[in-house]
């Protein structure tokens, strides 16, 4: 498990519900409801087979958005089809607006809730993406996301591109997990904790553990391409959905604001670098992300107003980190 | 007048009332409701006469501030004292929480609207600052912030410290007057209007017109110190006063996010220029500033919790600007 805080790591959603608030205001995820694996030797009851299982993401999501960008990676997109949500919710949740019909081709559902509830008829929490649905039964098998694109990398190893990177090496496991365990509570959920904070005391602690380990990174990436030295690895994707979204939304919508990215010379040529990367920068869509998060939080932005800002230009600019590597990815 | 646009352009409190709201949801300025002149030769009625006035002002408030700014740079603080609200409001508006006992000592009030009440009993408004109170008999004599600040420089010249600058020199008045009509319908105004817009539409016209504005402002001060070349002017100032809380309240609270002001690099050094001339930097309170705004707008951050940022270490360093001008202040 990559993840050690699976009580507080666990959802894909943007809604703040009061029964994921702790007692100082301070916000607590819910658990994941389905966390059943597929597995390449089929023991879990569902094995890897192509074709068999849809993923559901929304591009607005940067815990989904992880999964998208492994199964690129990966050369898994002929394995595994790929549903998007519209980045808006109604009070029903997540919807396939998106497709004819309102409704997703292969699954046949216009929301997702329909498949929660299919898997589970008792389930009352968020509905959440991204979710891997058995397409033979309509059943979610697991939206534990942490967990899904370790087991993209482990599980489906079969069906992997020729040359496909290997994201979560043997060698580095226990390093990447306590590395990506951090950075999920500061960084990639703790941008959450400052947006959903509902006291000034819980908002400044979880603004000051985001800096402090934003700084930390800024200095781990100063003399290193990625993460791990010369190697791409998951750690860079969770990573770097959260730094694509930093100024769109967190920095003003999350009040993450002692500074912007573009103002963190590092991380700012990191991130850009691997926006330009092919499977990154390809699977972001601004305008999702903006009218989502915007458009969702009415205790937030009761207006639903969407800033036209920032300006984002600069993604596609040099970042000068090739002299960094000595290995092509 | 200075300001052409008399009904949109009058008032200085920032609560988003219904009746300030036009039909495609733009934000309408209440009209300012005392409009007295005090004059150097009495006609008024209220003549310029030291120790007979009291200005109230918000270290939040931009309108405000121009005028304390406008008083220190003409040396005027001994003529009119200064009496200073709390940021915060609370259900019937500014109040004088800050002195002993929670009453201005001089007025002897412990709300700004017992003296808008006392000097019109009908008034439903926003009671707003800046405004100069009539001492002896507690009357509001204006509240009409544009006018207050050009009167200070023309009517109170005789109470003038030596060698103090000219704001509103006659030479410059009519191309003062319409630059400062469309600084303050794009820029003064205009993050009202990008705040308080209550369509998208309404927004996005009040943004676009603010960066338009903004960025003809960085062309025109590119190779001159100030609005008007070599002479600081009353221009200057209420540009400044803008500008000083774009990053801090402005770029977020408002969505005015195309860029921050540190991003726009000859408006920054401007402003950093006028930041650390005597006046200016020193009258600014961003703490004030902060809890004012994001505590004030329940509509725009229903959680009242203030950003902790941004990082306005930045305001103390060189601008460089000196070399624009051979003429010292």
């Amino acid at each position: 498990m990559a993840d050690p805080t699976p009580s507080t790591a666990t959802s894909s959603s943007h809604a703040q519900f009061a029964r994921e608030a702790g007692p100082r205001g301070e916000f607590v995820r819910q658990p994941n409801r389905f966390t059943d694996r597929i597995t390449a030797d089929g023991s879990s009851g569902w094995p890897a087979e192509p074709g068999r299982y849809r993923l559901v993401w929304s591009r607005a999501c940067p815990w989904a958005h992880r999964a998208v960008i492994v199964r690129r990676l990966l050369g898994l997109e002929d394995a595994i089809s790929l549903a998007t949500v519209d980045p808006i919710r109604d009070e029903r949740g997540w919807r396939f607006t998106l497709d004819p019909g309102g409704r997703d081709p292969v699954l046949g559902i216009e929301y997702l809730a329909e498949a929660y509830r299919a898997t589970d008829p008792d389930f009352e929490g968020r509905v959440t993406v991204p979710c891997l649905i058995d397409i033979p039964t309509g059943r979610v098998v697991t939206n534990d996301f942490p967990q899904i694109t370790l087991d993209l990398s482990t599980q489906w190893r079969a069906f992997h591109k020729p040359g496909a990177p290997d994201l979560y090496p043997e060698d580095l496991r226990a390093e990447m997990d306590q590395l990506m365990a951090v950075i999920h509570d500061d960084v990639n959920n703790g941008v959450y904790k400052c947006g959903f904070a509902t006291t000034q005391e819980a908002y400044e602690a979880a603004y000051d553990a985001l800096f402090r380990r934003l700084d930390e990174l800024e200095e781990r990436l100063r003399h290193q391409r990625y993460l791990f030295g010369d190697r791409l690895t998951e750690a860079d994707i969770r990573l770097f959905t959260t730094l694509v979204r930093f100024d769109a939304v967190y920095h003003n919508h999350f009040k993450c604001n002692r500074n912007k990215l573009t103002e963190m010379p590092v991380l700012w040529a990191y991130a850009r670098d691997l926006f330009q990367t092919p499977g990154f920068g390809d699977t972001v869509d601004f305008d999702h992300i903006k009218r989502h998060y915007y458009a969702t939080h009415d205790r937030i932005n009761p207006s639903r107003i969407v800033p036209k800002g920032p300006d984002l230009s600069g993604w596609n600019t040099p970042h000068g980190r090739e002299r960094l590597t000595t290995r092509p990815l």
